[in-house]
C-alpha cells in the first residue's frame, strides 16, 4: 500500500532521542511470582506504566515531533477506541496545539474521560451503525489537520519500537538474552516497533503476538503468510485490539520476522488482569494483558527460557477490573 | 539499647549481594503526572513491585541469608500486621524452613492471606485486648526458632537499604542528584537504610519521613532531637506504620541524617491511594502511600527540585482501595 517507507532501527533511536524528555522509560521488571508460576525467568514490561496508560504515547509524541512546526500547528486527528486517543491528545497537548479525535461511542469511560482531560476534543461514533472512515474522512476534511494514523505510520512504528529498544538494552545491562517476547496485538504497529528492535540485537529471539479469539487476524494471518480478515468489528473486552486486519507498514516487518500468533478467550484475558492487580499490584487493562493471558493458559512451552512479557496498558473500567479479580481469585491458581 | 553495631553503607553493598537473586530491583519510575501537578521533577520507588508486594522482603531475605544454615534450619518467628510477615514468610519458604508470625486480627485480609500462602503458621492476637510483646515471647520460647526483629536488625536495616542504595544508582545513570527523598516512616528501619545510602552518595539530600497523624512519633522525635512516643498503638488506616516509637538501631542513624517529618492526615492517604490507581496504574496501600500524600496536601515546597517519594508497600484490601479511588475522584485534583 504505502509508498512511505517501514522504518528501520535507526529510526527507532531517532526516536528514543525525540520522545526521551516526555515518555517513561518504563522498567523491565523481573517477576518472582510468574517465574515460579510458569517455571521460567519472567521479565515484564509495563506499558500501563506509560504516559497516560499505555504504549500509544511513543508513537504519538514521535509523530507530532518529527512535523513540521508550522503544519503541526494546524492542529491534529486521530480515530481510536482510547489508548491512541490519549497518546495524540496529550502530545497536542504537549506541543500546544488542537486535537480531534474520533472514539466509538462505547470506548470505557476512563479512556474518554482522560482523552477529554487532556484538552482534545471527542468526535463518537457508533460501531454497530456507522462507518468510521467516512466519520474520520468528514473530520479531517473539516479540521484541515494532521491525520496521525494508530499503526500505519513510520514515526508511530518507531516511536513504539522504543519500547522494544529498552527491553534489548535492559537485557543486555542483566546480562541475559531474551528467548521469547510476547506482544499484545491489534494492528501491529507495537508489534513491528518491538520485533524490529529486538531481533535486530538479538536475532534468534523468538516474538509472538497475543490476540483475542475472532480477533485473531495476525494468528491466522502468519499461519497462511498472507493478511487475513477478522469477520468481527466488535465484541471482545479488549477493546484496544479490535483492528480489522494487519496494517500494511507492520506486516512488512512482521511477516518475515514473528515466530507466530496466540490466541485467548476472554474469560483467560481477565484471569490475568486480576492476577496482575492481586499478585503484581499493577493495573493491567484487558488488551495490554493478553500476552500475560496467554502464558497463563500454556499457550507456549516456555519452561526454563527467559521471557519478556509486554503490558501494553491500564486504562480499564472498574467493572471491568472487579470483573478480573473475581475471575483470578476463583480460578485454579490463585492460591497456589 | 543493642549493643549490635548499626550497619554501614558497605553492610548495603553485602545485602544487595546477597538478595540480588530473589529480590526484584524495583525502577525508579518518573512520573510526567506528579511533576506536573507539583511543579517539579517527581520519581517515584515503587516498592509495590517488590516481591510480596513490599520493601519488606528485602530486610528478611538478608538477615535469613545471614544467619548461619543450622540455626536458620530451626526456623523464623516474626510479628507484623501483615508486610514484615509476609516479606519473613517467603523468605523462609526459599530456605525450605518453618516460618511463625505474629500477627494482629484486625490485619488486613489480603495480607494474612498471602503468609498463609508462602506456608507460614500465623498466630493471632488482639490489638486492643492483648500485649503483643508477651505473645511473642511464648511464641519464641515455644518454636526455639530465630526471631526477626522488623527494624532494630542491622540486616533488616541493611536490607531495605538497598532501596535506597539503587534510588543512588539509577539516580546517577540518569545523570540526576536527588534534593529531596520522602519515605513512609514506622519504626524507622527502611528510612534508616535508605538514608544512610542515598546520604552517603548525595550528602546534601534533604530526607524526610512520612507518618499518619497520631502515629508521629518519627516528626516529634526530631523535632525534639530525643525519642518520642504515640498515644496510640492502633486505629489508622495506615495500618503498616503504627509501631509506638523509633527503633534506636534506626534512629542512631536517622537522628543524625534526616530534614525532618511530614505528617498527613487519614483522608490525605485515601487521595493518594486513589491518585495512584488512576494515574500511575500502580496499587499502593495507605502505609506506602503517605509520601505521595505529604506532598500531594503541600507539606513541603518541592517546586523545581528533584524528587524521590518511596511507595513502600502494596497490600491494600479491596474496601480500602474503593474508598480512596472514590476520595481521589471526588477531591479537586482528579480532572485538573
Amino acid at each position: 500500500m504505502s509508498s512511505v517507507a517501514a522504518p528501520t532501527p535507526a529510526d527507532i533511536a531517532a526516536a528514543r532521542e525525540r520522545i526521551a524528555k516526555e515518555a517513561v522509560r518504563t522498567p523491565l521488571l523481573y517477576s518472582p511470582f510468574l517465574s515460579e508460576r510458569l517455571s521460567a525467568q519472567i521479565f515484564l514490561k509495563p506499558e500501563c506504566l506509560q504516559r497516560t496508560g499505555s504504549f500509544k504515547f511513543r508513537g504519538a509524541f514521535n509523530n507530532l515531533s518529527a512535523l513540521d512546526p508550522a503544519k503541526r500547528a494546524k492542529g491534529v486527528i486521530a480515530v481510536s477506541s482510547g489508548n491512541h486517543a490519549q497518546g495524540v491528545a496529550e502530545a497536542a497537548r504537549i506541543y500546544g496545539v488542537p486535537a480531534t479525535i474520533v472514539m466509538p461511542s462505547d470506548a470505557p469511560a476512563p479512556k474518554r474521560m482522560r482523552t477529554e482531560r487532556s484538552g482534545a476534543k471527542v468526535v463518537p461514533y457508533d460501531r454497530a451503525t456507522e462507518n468510521r472512515d467516512v466519520v474520520v474522512a468528514r473530520v479531517v476534511e473539516e479540521m484541515k489537520g494532521n491525520f496521525v494514523h494508530p499503526f500505519n505510520d513510520p514515526f508511530v512504528i518507531a516511536g513504539q519500537g522504543t519500547v522494544g529498544l529498552e527491553i534489548a538494552e535492559d537485557c543486555a545491562a542483566r546480562g541475559i538474552a531474551p528467548e521469547v517476547v510476547v506482544i499484545p496485538c491489534s494492528g501491529g504497529g507495537l508489534t513491528a516497533g518491538i520485533t524490529l528492535a529486538v531481533t535486530d540485537k538479538y536475532p534468534s529471539v523468538k516474538v509472538y503476538t497475543a490476540e483475542p479469539d475472532e480477533f485473531d487476524d495476525y494468528a491466522r494471518s502468519l499461519k497462511s503468510g498472507t493478511p487475513q480478515r477478522n469477520a468481527k468489528t466488535y465484541g471482545s473486552i479488549s477493546d484496544a485490539l479490535l483492528v480489522p486486519d494487519p496494517g500494511p507498514m507492520g506486516w512488512e516487518i512482521n511477516s518475515k520476522r514473528l515466530a507466530g500468533g496466540l490466541v485467548v478467550s476472554d474469560s483467560e484475558t481477565l484471569v490475568a488482569v486480576g492476577l496482575a492487580y492481586d499478585e503484581l499490584r499493577l493495573v493491567v487493562e484487558p488488551g495490554g494483558a493478553v500476552g500475560l493471558a496467554a502464558l497463563l493458559a500454556g499457550r507456549l512451552d516456555v519452561v526454563e527460557k527467559t521471557v519478556v512479557i509486554v503490558l501494553s496498558g491500564g486504562n480499564i473500567g472498574d467493572e471491568m477490573l472487579a470483573d478480573g479479580i473475581r475471575a483470578y481469585r476463583s480460578s485454579a491458581g490463585s492460591r497456589a
